[in-house]
């Protein structure tokens, strides 16, 4: 029996997350992100819920309807429906950051290369790019972006500690890379989640052009 | 004179599989995975049958009347048509597991080129990546994908003795690559013959781009 | 004054080579093929004409207005438009064969950089590849399929007796790369000009990822 | 208060303005030109006025409303919208010279990545492509197109100098790029500046593959 919400919730705002999700997402696998129903996409419904994208479903195709509710332990809400498997990190942000209300989770060719290569320095610095300014808090190319690559692994509660830990290092952390797989991304709004995650994949992209040139 | 069906078949049944066939290559061709006529796909229509893709014709532009019916051996069932030359693959595939219903055979840049650089060794092995979880019966990145690369022939019993040789070698056979050619994958219904092989166009890229980044 | 037609056309068989030339252009520049004005695309129309693009019109816009005749010398007919500056090397092939209805010029990434790669070479040599198939009188991959490269000049003339000079040779000619430009190919019709486009700008992306690959 | 304009302007003049750069805007941003809100566009309305892209928004989804007027100083004129940083960069090229009239700024990968190979050396030599041609007043391929690479900065009276400088030095200037960002190209019409864009955009993509096959 699907779990009752224990905190009332507002049915025309899932909705609309519903919709920004489902677009977004139908945007971003026409252009290769989100191959072999991969990729997850969430959006703060309020202080107690998030909506979430199905496991499984095709993101060429999205439609509300792969969009469910879950609580802010990732905890399925009035469905039935699985949840993605990575649920547990995007609630983690929204338990982390109340001013966080979009999360995105895709894999792109670009990131998923770039993930393998810097792997074992767990870390892709990036420097000198205009389109660093993208990230909210960077003004200018002359600065320093780290976006952490964390090792791949099925147990969510391993890769959350990892971001914990980051985190307690005192660490900015604006969007971080999983190895052999993609990219988390977010934002304030979808807005900005969108943008964080366009810059970072144009930039990841932009390395791996200089290292292939510059060898 | 065309060849009267010797089994019945159910004319809405093939006309259901032609629609999803013609859409399906109608979207891999605008990614240019079908150029110049190339690539063939399938499905079975029941027990006897098969509807495949007429030789010859723009992936691109495909309609249901592009696509006509076999019986399991390969042979034109009820129409003059010449079914695309490599159909014995296909029935091959419908004979052996009859739990395949969908069979997807694609020419995309990152297939043919993996399958020249991967020829002589004869298997690409996939490993480390989370989209092998977009291949059923995988749970885990942690896990080997390998997939053949058989060397090309225009006889086409050759190529099915290579896949009954591996199969009969009792290595597992998720997809295979044809060598400066291109890819075959296969799945229970549609959707999951193109997860599987969304997935491994992609993983393939991913192999040749770190491979160019490694070196 | 516009030059008048010394010999009788048909208007309705200029319009539909100039409604296909139009839906043709407008395709392959979606794809970025016609970059910045680029490239020019005609059929014959008769014995004695052929429809073809005006110079300097955008490709991705193009419509048939932006079509005109010529004659099989090149020279305008019943128009005051300019016909495209290559005009001369499309005519060549009409008057070369008779069964070639359909001539595409191109400049895709693919084509422009191969055009310099293979320069000094003089011709691009294929082999190996199921694609080669999808050029007409070919019928295995295992076969070799050459592409000369001639040298740039903005002198037409000097052009048209590099491709004489090559058929003289005995040599077959299915089509051409010019250094530093881009692909001449051709036809019986536009759907078997547009085959040998697809296929050979496909085979000339896969050689260049190779060369990257085999360092 | 919103500055009043201190000069009469046409309404209708700076309404088809903004119609043709959203429209423009809309088509290079689906071709991954204009990442995360990066580019602006901007078209001389009269002698004293220039329509520009609002900062900071979605080219993906402009609209003639993200589009502002500006004086040739680049100060708002009946808006209190905030145009883009690089606004003096636009203004800049509409003082020096009455015949351009549309200035296009984009972010594309090979740009970018373009952008950081050849800064050390300061400029890009493009040499022996057909396409150059499509640069205004070259007529061969048989020429030296060279662009500036400029290094970057957050203070546009620094690259307004650096811009300055080149032609004080007597060197012609049809674009230019700078480090780590993207590319500046114009026009005497919207059409022209977009023919110079893609032709450079083509170029630089080309120039970076060429490299990396040539070593």
């Amino acid at each position: 029996m699907p779990r009752a919400p224990t905190q009332a919730f507002s049915m025309s705002d899932f909705s609309s997350c519903a919709q920004a999700i489902a677009e977004h997402a139908r945007e971003l696998a026409a252009r290769g992100w989100m191959p072999a129903t991969s990729g997850n996409f969430s959006m703060r419904v309020d202080d107690g819920h998030a909506a979430i994208t199905i496991s499984g479903r095709d993101k060429s195709r999205l439609g509300p309807d792969d969009v469910m509710l879950v609580d802010l332990q990732g905890r399925p809400v009035g469905s039935t429906a699985r949840p993605s498997a990575e649920t547990g990190l995007h609630t983690q942000l929204y338990r982390l950051w109340p001013q966080v209300n979009a999360v995105l989770h895709t894999h792109s060719r670009a990131q998923s290369v770039a993930s393998r290569l810097f792997a074992r320095e767990g870390v892709v610095r990036l420097a000198g790019w205009e389109l660093q300014k993208a990230i909210t808090g960077f003004h200018s190319h002359d600065s320093v972006l780290e976006i952490p690559v964390f090792p791949n692994t099925q147990h969510m509660p391993e890769l959350e500690s990892r971001v914990a830990a980051w985190l307690d290092d005192g660490r900015p952390l604006h969007a971080y890379l999983i190895d052999g797989h993609g990219l988390y991304a977010w934002g304030r709004d979808m807005a900005e989640a969108r943008r964080h995650l366009e810059a970072l994949d144009f930039l990841l992209g932009c390395e791996l052009d200089l290292r292939r040139l510059s060898t």
